[in-house]
């Protein structure tokens, strides 16, 4: 059993954009060698989030639609001292995942058909970081 | 330290659908002969999820009648153009869970008293996969 | 690659708590002596959840007024029986998080410079416990 660790690093461009990086995360566990096991991703952000869902821009399109009913940028939030957008990347994080666990096999990201790794920008555009560990043989 | 890798088949019923799975996975981590680590759980489908929950019927029904007040069937979304129902399915997919972590000691899965696997239909009956990671020794 | 498995115990105080729990998180590592890997988090309970986020009582207070929106106390839950509270805490429960995978890099906790590790009781004050596992060399 071994392990492999790096980072990756993402430039998001608005709140709420998408951005897929299956592509950016198989090619690190090809780095990786490891051919069976399990990829772990985690963002170190409070206000940004990880999804598997499919690429279709309808579907991140309703689902902001849902997220901003739920938590509605004019709320007016105890949080908002850092702007109410901040606030509520806080609370879509906490409802959202800011990890994921993927299978790894045959050296392939075992996602199903219309799965695709995305980053959520729930705040501002700004530098981010995934983090990816894989553990497994 | 090993490794075991294994496909779970599941035949949906009806959308909403709480299909209890936890005798199935421990069968699965029974024949994998590894006793203590962590079991993976992920479903490689965008309108499925997966729970650790009572198995109790009114806490389904409770939690069904909320998701579909967070994403009504009538809300008229993007997605729509595949259904109504498969919209709903994607949005309830992300706010739920499609992977579980379940810690694993002296070959039982470690989970509370009242906690159980579900895998929950969010679309139509369908055949559905969970895929099992077992790491540990 | 080493294993590690130990049980947290937390007392809480109230409904919608926050008990931030990463130096005893961070302390459990420390014993376990493995440097580099995975920290897997587990709650066993179905009324409580692990939350990463910041230390800041604003961002608790403004999540918990969006999940008393979401599920509010006098909803009239069929699951009620055990009370509105208990019933309450089993769909938050569904909706954040009852698991956390956290990265471990030369012995501590990977986390991001906001990001504190949450323990949110989410029905009555009571013992709860945590279950830690380390994956790593």
């Amino acid at each position: 059993m071994r392990l492999y660790q790096k980072t990756l690093e993402i430039a998001t461009k608005k709140r709420m954009d998408f951005i897929e990086i299956t592509k950016d995360v198989q090619k690190m566990v090809d780095k990786s060698k490891i051919k069976d096991g399990m990829v772990f991703l985690n963002t170190g952000h409070t206000t940004a989030a990880l999804l598997l869902q499919e690429n279709d821009p309808t579907i991140h399109r309703d689902l902001t639609k849902i997220l901003e009913r739920i938590s509605p940028l004019d709320e007016g939030y105890e949080h908002d001292y850092e702007g109410n957008e901040n606030a509520t990347g806080h609370i879509r994080n906490a409802l959202l995942h800011s990890s994921l666990t993927i299978p790894l096999k045959n050296g392939k990201l075992l996602l199903g058909t219309w799965q695709r790794i995305f980053f959520i920008e729930l705040f501002e555009p700004r530098r981010r970081e995934v983090f990816l560990t894989v553990i497994g043989k």
